[in-house]
């Protein structure tokens, strides 16, 4: 599926009728934003509850005026211990990493974590849904895979394996998730063909 | 139970054997804390995956100095949009907000706000498992109570009805969670007697 014109195809849109017309107004938004515009429409309509998790700062000096806002002074960044995503869909527990890559073939392991790993495979082992949104940005071509996906990579890495999932993987063992006016990154229609 | 020599009763601990003993090197800890204890515990023995959301905070001015880290110079405390603790516990989600009071009669309804009463309703729609861990901190007693303890004086205060859940109330509908050397808060074993 190519967009030689700049625009994307509808031909395989899930898109409910009437609102198959995607939204080129936006179309600059990053993947994460996509994601953030698509849970609150989840959440107005009924359909999940999943939030981002807030950037994890460490908050070293406050400053506490008087008559306004208390002011942080000095933060640092911390790393994450966990992914960005999580939140209830259909009974289940579910829990998301988001990424692009500029690359067209394949998409390197470079771009997470040991920690996030640990993490995707502790909730697999407790009955939670884990999966990666991969957005091939030049192809512009979103899809959702499972952890499980990732993991063989990722352990086979050790292994003398690769360091990237191929996109053939991706395009074979994920689902792709269209582009919608609503849900942006319906990731929910791509678990009910992968979970439910 | 109460504590007069200031010492915890260990009578009705639920704490396995060889673990009686509670720990009062770290007795000023919160109970955020005790909590954050207790999910680490819960993580490292593969009882459950829940962590605390971070603080939300509106970054407003970074600093990027040479050769080292990124410091936050202006930032602002944003409102939370849900609950402070999520995750996934024998396959369920699990969601829950921690609060303290010094009241010993009840819990003041004004510790709530609506939009994490409204999370929390979304929650439980959607076959998640919601609910408070209350603190009576005068009292040193902790309990779980199910959410839908706390909607109905929520939703009753607005018809003319008390602004606070009587601590009777809780003692009645809640489940007691005594304190264990690692798991501190064990809600854990409070959602098996509730839920499973």
């Amino acid at each position: 599926m190519n967009y030689p014109n700049g625009k994307r195809s509808t031909k395989q849109s899930h898109a409910p009728k009437g609102k198959i017309k995607p939204d080129f107004s936006n179309r600059g938004m990053s993947l994460e934003e996509d994601i953030n515009v698509t849970n609150q429409y989840y959440l107005e309509a009924g359909i999940a509850v999943v939030h981002k998790k807030p950037t994890p700062v460490q908050i070293v000096n406050v400053d506490y005026p008087k008559r306004s806002a208390a002011v942080i002074k000095e933060a640092y960044f911390k790393q994450a211990s966990t992914t960005d995503f999580n939140g209830v869909y259909r009974g289940k527990y579910i829990d998301f990493e988001a990424k692009e890559t500029k690359n067209k073939t394949s998409f390197p392991l470079s771009n997470v974590h040991q920690h996030q790993i640990d993490h995707m495979k502790a909730i697999e082992k407790h009955g939670g849904i884990s999966f990666l949104i991969l957005c091939f940005s030049p192809l512009e071509e979103v899809y959702l895979l499972p952890s499980s996906g990732l993991f063989l990579y990722w352990d086979d890495q050790w292994n003398g394996g690769r360091k990237s999932i191929p996109y053939a993987f991706v395009e074979k063992e994920g689902i792709q998730i269209p582009f919608h006016f609503q849900a942006r990154v319906d990731y929910a229609t791509a678990l009910d063909k992968l979970y439910f």
